[in-house]
């Protein structure tokens, strides 16, 4: 493989790689209750463009995540959230618009919550699983660049969930 | 270590890592010629603030590089560029302010010209060298990522340099 660019122009991105599309239907058991009011509708909840590099040791994955507005219930847009599946490897993520907070925790029972925001960087250590969670009004858009061999787990997700979840209530984003 | 993040204000950059200063008379011997009137003034070239992640495997440094603008003769300022040390780990970089070229290159000769500038992302994949090359009237800045354990060969390029070389010849960019 050469060196290569691609734009990362918010209007018309592609990185020529992996397009994921999450909608309401696809990822509705992640939250805490099914909301009737986005049944019809399926919003997309999140959108992913990766680079289009292998996913073998040595090479880095860059991508930008689109997590849209919104609440199912009282519960913001979140993502599905992972480990990688090899465990050592980390991830960087750089806030580009809008306001969020990426949950991060261990297989151990740690948790840690970071605030992510235009030119913040999260640092996700070796070992903690990472889920996004947009909690304002507009679109949370970050770039994020993880070791192309580090893979997904979302099982581990999928079965044990996060320690904590995040709530709109009253006008203020509860985290409980 | 724990999930941290830090901003990325550039009026006030520090990542709480290592911050790295090259100044004229440290770098000189990179450029084609000397430049008797930089001897005096001993201009900074570049600075990279990176961030507080430790040197193994499995973590990952971030980093933004302001390389300035200005020339030692009709030589564009540029950073020393190297190899890493474990040749099989790649590099990201995210253009944030100026226009400058990523110069690229195998030990097997091959060679690449990337362009960088706002918003647009350079891919580096393993086993290629780089330099960055400030090819514009004000600071080239970007943020970088590369696997935490990758480290620095400079002297493979100390000894050999790069391929090609970019000057300014009136008021041309030329790369030869
Ligand atoms: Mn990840
Ligand atoms: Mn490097």
């Amino acid at each position: 493989m050469r060196p290569f660019t691609v734009s990362m122009n918010l209007d018309n991105i592609n990185f020529n790689g992996n397009h994921i599309v999450r909608r309401y239907e696809d990822i509705k058991s992640i939250f805490k209750s099914t909301d009737i009011s986005l049944e019809g509708k399926n919003p997309v909840i999140y959108e992913v463009f990766e680079s289009p590099v292998p996913e073998q040791q040595g090479h880095l994955i860059f991508l930008v995540t689109i997590l849209y507005p919104g609440k199912v219930n009282e519960e913001f847009f979140m993502t599905k959230g992972h480990y990688h599946t090899v465990e050592n490897t980390a991830e960087v993520y750089l806030g580009i618009k809008g306001k969020g907070l990426i949950l991060c925790q261990t297989k151990s029972g740690d948790f840690e919550v970071a605030e992510i925001s235009e030119n913040r960087v999260v640092y996700i250590p070796p070992f903690w699983a990472h889920r996004a969670v947009n909690i304002f009004d507009e679109p949370l858009i970050f770039f994020g660049i993880y070791p192309a061999h580090a893979g997904h787990d979302y099982e581990t997700i999928a079965q044990s969930g996060f320690v904590k979840r995040v709530f709109s209530k009253n006008g203020r984003v509860v985290i409980e």
